[in-house]
């Protein structure tokens, strides 16, 4: 029968994605959106990549191998012996199309369609739909405020049991909270006894703001690790990721590789030689100092306009906040305060199900200005509209 | 249990990557390989094309729509209509990440996990392993010598029941056939009469030596097609492809894209907004001209050295040769070339199980000069080690 596949009903698309295409609308209408939506700051390629893409244009520009140029898996790897302090070889680097794709292999290649895997709630979109495309069953791990929005031991437990991996990431998204490295490590041992893989999912891990960046693989050598270029080298449209995995995840992953994309996109790898630069990496802080910066100033002022914030993001691109004084359903008052005072954020239901009803998520890659201006908008709409 | 998911054993590396890795060694050890194996013609991107990818850099670098820009959308259906005659809404033109990301969504799209999908044999690797990939069953559709590779109505009647779609490719690989419009109409309407999704891969649709290029979307418009800018535009580094498909299979991509891919590659897209320039297709147009005249020295020295080309490729990068007098092993058969003669091919069984064993492929993307050494190394081996 021509109809569409009953797995595209298990998915669903990003509810962000909602207001983004109503955001743009009332922008082709001619209003000024704030946008503290998507997790991408509005910022040029550093200099360096930019000089690095352009004379990437005149260079053979055919299929790398599928784990991507060589060169540049050193440099990942020189990366984190001089951020994190660990040693990586090379070979256990994986270059992929974004931290999507890198998902996407590694979740194929260790769960089957019927096996469990545990993801946190609220927690990337992704994770979810990605297991459902697959046909493996996701299985939640409820975070809650009270518990600083970490996992326990005690929840791993007892919804792990005959589950294939557990995905965390650190800083994590929506709540930008970095996992201590003492529990951590009480997880990770729990998931060795478990028999469990643990997928650690570090887009985020340079973006910390009061402490320094840290790597599961300090602590794990065996964990299996995402991350990528979209965030703190800000070079998201260039879908460059990365997966570091034991050697007996290496074939696997080269199969599914080949088949499913043949090779990361070049252009994107030549670039990225240059993001290791010193020159890069000096206009990187700065961009993250002026992150840190903007989140100040977001969560004092949510606070003053009456929004809680149960816990300060350490890391990454976003406040998750506390909605409750105002609503119980985030989607429509998202819709709402687009609606009325063009301020585009996302709602907390994109990232589960677990209290997510009174959330809502900033993104504070805005820069400052807007986000003043967010504010004001924010607090007409709640005086006006709300009381 | 920690073990790598059972789905990676139902899918298998492409031997010519086995060819490939051999040949880089022996590179690596000093040696001149002679490269007839990829479908990748070693040259720079166009001039237009490089311009555009410079200038890109210092652009905006965030992620498009899930589907691509919409300006070039508009450009590819502008190709459409000039190239082959045809409307297309630029709406129901999807970018994707290569013709690779294209297929898999399609797929995904359209069937679950136990259906049966009916792909050509031999025929594009990838179709077979993507299908595993994604648990539906591979059908396969033998494509004889002797009926010139093209599959039969009675073929699709008999194999075809109960399917979800059939897979083909005009010009095909690895045979570089052309369907005929008068067949293609017939099996388009036995499709429609069984019910089945017609998935057309025109990758190499505007390479086309002997008559003028052509699209299914001509005959029928609700065929779904997959292609890019990999072949003709000779931008395959770059993962960038379109397929074009019904209105209702749009929301099914878009979920499925922006969960897999968030969007394909900004630089790309920006790069491939140069394609459709005058000065660009006069490029592409001379060189496809000499891709003929190395496919006309290619098939008429093979044939001169013993080996047999039963149907003469009417377009793509490919000779489909028998190699019968030599060989009833052409995996044994490609590597024994390569260790004595340094001649990198690529053997028939890469491409299925029927009647392949004898086949070998000769890619015609390479120089005149390397191919004329790649026939006197071929004659030489022939020579001295198989008389």
């Amino acid at each position: 029968m021509k109809d569409p596949a009953k797995r595209v009903m298990t998915m669903s698309p990003f509810l962000v994605v909602q207001i983004l295409t109503r955001a743009r609308s009332l922008e082709r209408a001619g209003y000024k959106v704030i946008h503290m939506e998507a997790g991408e700051p509005n910022l040029p390629l550093p200099l360096p990549v930019q000089e690095a893409l352009q004379q990437a244009a005149s260079q053979p520009m055919g299929y790398t191998e599928a784990g991507g140029m060589f060169a540049l898996r050193e440099r990942i790897a020189a990366f984190y012996a001089n951020q994190f302090g660990v040693t990586v070889d090379a070979r256990r680097i994986f270059l992929t199309t974004g931290v999507s794709s890198a998902l996407l292999m590694l979740l194929a290649s260790i769960a089957d369609s019927g096996e469990k895997v545990l993801i946190p709630d609220p927690g990337y979109p992704c994770y979810r739909q990605l297991l459902n495309f697959l046909g493996i069953i996701p299985e939640v791990l409820p975070l809650a405020a009270k518990r600083g929005y970490l996992p326990d031991i005690a929840q791993i437990q007892q919804v792990g049991t005959q589950a294939k991996a557990l995905i965390l990431a650190s800083p994590a998204n929506p709540t930008g909270v970095i996992m201590p490295s003492n529990r951590l490590g009480e997880i990770l041992a729990i998931c060795q006894a478990m028999d469990l893989f643990v997928i650690m999912d570090e887009i985020y891990a340079p973006l910390t703001f009061d402490e320094k960046p840290q790597t599961v693989l300090a602590i794990n050598d065996e964990a299996l690790v995402v991350s990528g270029f979209s965030k703190y080298f800000g070079m998201t449209g260039l879908r460059l990721g990365w997966t570091i995995v034991p050697e007996f995840l290496l074939s696997p992953l080269e199969t599914i590789a080949q088949n499913l994309y043949i090779a990361p996109p070049t252009p994107a790898q030549y670039a990225a030689m240059a993001a290791f630069l010193p020159e890069t990496l000096d206009e990187l802080e700065k961009r993250k100092k002026s992150f840190q910066a903007r989140r100040d100033f977001l969560v004092a002022n949510l606070q003053a306009i009456g929004f809680k914030v149960p816990v300060l993001p350490d890391g990454g691109f976003y406040i998750y906040a506390d909605a409750s004084a105002f609503t119980h359903d985030s989607l429509a008052f998202c819709h709402d305060i687009l609606e009325k005072v063009h301020v585009a954020i996302t709602p907390g239901e994109d990232f589960g199900s677990y209290d997510t009803k009174t959330k809502v998520r900033f993104s504070f890659t805005a820069p400052l200005d807007d986000l003043q201006e967010g504010i004001a908008r924010l607090k007409r709409y709640l005086n006006q509209y709300l009381s």
